[in-house]
């Protein structure tokens, strides 16, 4: 008997060469974000992309990234298409096959668009800060944890500084950082890049070291009745849930410094609205307020009369608050921009000192929140 | 002017409701694995699992899922499908549209069969201990480093059991756990449900806390030339990566006990070859080793000649080695399952002691490494 174990196993191996071979004679780059050894899709010098699917079934493939393209069938079963230069940074994107947007296999993906979706990172001049870089590293960590107003186990993701284990005797400041609509809490650690944008930071001396909490901005208490007239966030009571429960977690879980001028909370378009009405209301909890590509939603445009009239004596606000940050992307569509700006000017009539940011030629996108964290980050607990 | 502001982002709430609305008269319960809020796909009581697409332009649609099955359309678009009964536990699987193996938009998105894939995740009767229960949990953390060997920037997943940060004078055991082929190191967080099965394990006394590391089995050496008959595994140098970076930046980055009575590893199927490759020819750095469906490949069938004769001397060997674990699902394909269990015969015969596991109904499938991690991490360190 012949004991040669020869496994079913190894014939995994075609997975990991990955698809097609390197050719050399091929312009451009493969994306960062393609799964490991993938050759497309590439990105050409001026951003233009080229997308490559072996599908010699299909009849008729498209890409929507930015905008629908009809992919041209090539030799072999292959269809390819180039995109129109595309601006720089993130992009969530899909593959349209049998007419349903759906994902390219090439690709990983990331949650968006509340759904699973491929995304595609186009470089940009001034990426440095958030890629890894020889600095000291923190970690982000999963952080599973019991919440009686959800009745369910819920996650966090915490970004803890270089040091933190070895320094056990520092205690750090926490910034709360959401995410936007159809995303999760998973998208400031993988699309945000939260990680490396934070250690580089701390290591250049710009941001002081800091914890950083990554919550699941969607929670709903099953024992509550939703008004169905309620909008678009009724029945989500995300902010009872971060001030109840989870920062009293954070606070025993990690050593936090736990008065509000220790305590930070931002967030991106819905996260942005999350935290103006999180903080606004709970004055006594917070010091610093970040609104990426999203704001205060402002009813008949009266900004003393919101938030029990937190915005009536200026003064008084501006004293309390120690740093307010509004941005928007150039790009974004007009009516963000319109209404992002529209905050902005605002809080410029009404005395309400802030930072406002426009970050050039990004739209409603994560290169504007990443440069936004960026700044932000740079701004608080000095 | 009216400063109204409604956002755009208003409208990304039709992404939170997430597709379909719940229809109460359908029966069985949407998969544990879906897009948070999907109806689909749900699975009935006998384990059959219906998926439902919508998909007004699509012409055929087909779900691979074990095997292949047409979907039919339905009325305004939908296209669904009923499976045969599933075996518990969790499986990938594909919507295949225009020919091409694609993901389920309703599911959430696996890093394995080389690409990311949907995954559905069945049920199992003994399924309490790799669910999130009331017992004290630990965290797992994104650990990047510099390799010098890759000349490349790296991610461990590191699993640190509850109390870590608290017990700062305690010191803790080391379990390196390996993925298969076409999975990476998200495969255990993810898939295999690592925390959870740990946290259970270690509040009913039934394991001893310990840290586990999850890396990633690819790693290449750009400066070395790899010989092109050299096999699957050629020019993967994991196993140096392994000793000589992943082991001294975890002794250096946590709290371990770093002899070998304190370290074990362990892997799955191509992670189970990788173990095996490791370990025995690094025994001065491992006492403890598991091969969940994966073995050692005993070229020719005489097991006195690998690894530098380690396991000529039996008796030597069975001294030196605290637990060595090997073990296979019932139902995995009859190469893997003979190929396996004649190591396990080989073993036997040459006089080696170590543990042997069939679990019964699972193929080659996370359910069967689920159960052996249960099983090994209860062994070791004792």
């Amino acid at each position: 008997m012949q004991y040669t174990l020869l496994f079913l196993f190894l014939s995994l191996a075609t997975f990991l060469s990955g698809g097609l071979a390197a050719q050399t004679e091929e312009a451009g780059v493969p994306a960062s974000t393609n799964i490991p050894g993938r050759e497309y899709p590439r990105i050409l010098p001026d951003n233009r992309v080229v997308v490559r699917i072996h599908a010699p079934e299909a009849e008729s493939l498209q890409i929507d990234l930015m905008q629908k393209y009809d992919m041209q069938r090539d030799t072999g079963g292959y269809w390819t298409v180039t995109t129109e230069p595309v601006v720089e940074g993130f992009h969530y994107y899909s593959l349209v096959a049998d007419g349903i947007p759906l994902m390219d296999p090439n690709s990983q993906t990331f949650y968006g668009m509340g759904r699973m979706a491929s995304g595609i990172d186009i470089p940009d001049e001034d990426m440095a800060y958030y890629q890894p870089q020889d600095v000291p590293h923190g970690q982000i960590r999963s952080v599973n944890y019991h919440s009686d107003i959800t009745q369910a186990y819920r996650r966090a993701f915490v970004y803890t500084p270089p040091g933190y284990d070895q320094n056990t005797d520092t205690r750090y400041p926490v910034l709360y950082l959401q995410h936007g609509g159809g995303e999760d809490e998973t998208g400031w650690p993988n699309q945000g890049k939260t990680d490396f944008i934070l250690d580089n930071l701390i290591a250049s001396g710009e941001a002081e070291p800091m914890i950083v909490v990554m919550e699941r901005g969607y929670a709903t208490d099953p024992d509550r009745e939703v008004d169905p007239n309620a909008g678009f966030m009724g029945g989500n009571v995300f902010g009872e849930v971060l001030v109840e429960e989870v920062i009293p977690m954070i606070d025993e879980t990690f050593r936090t410094i736990s008065d509000r001028e220790h305590r930070a909370m931002a967030g991106l378009s819905m996260g942005g609205f999350q935290t103006f009405q999180t903080t606004m209301t709970n004055l006594d909890k917070f010091a610093y307020v970040g609104g990426f590509s999203g704001a205060a939603f402002v009813r008949g445009g009266d900004i003393t009369e919101i938030y029990d009239g937190v915005w009536a004596d200026p003064d008084a606000f501006n004293d309390k608050m120690k740093v307010m940050y509004v941005s928007i992307g150039t790009d974004e569509p007009e009516r963000m921009y319109q209404g992002v700006n529209a905050f902005h000017k605002m809080l410029e009539d009404a005395g309400i000192e802030h930072v406002y940011y426009e970050s050039p030629r990004t739209g409603h996108e994560w290169q504007t929140w990443r440069r936004s964290l960026k700044q932000f980050a740079g701004l608080i607990f000095q």
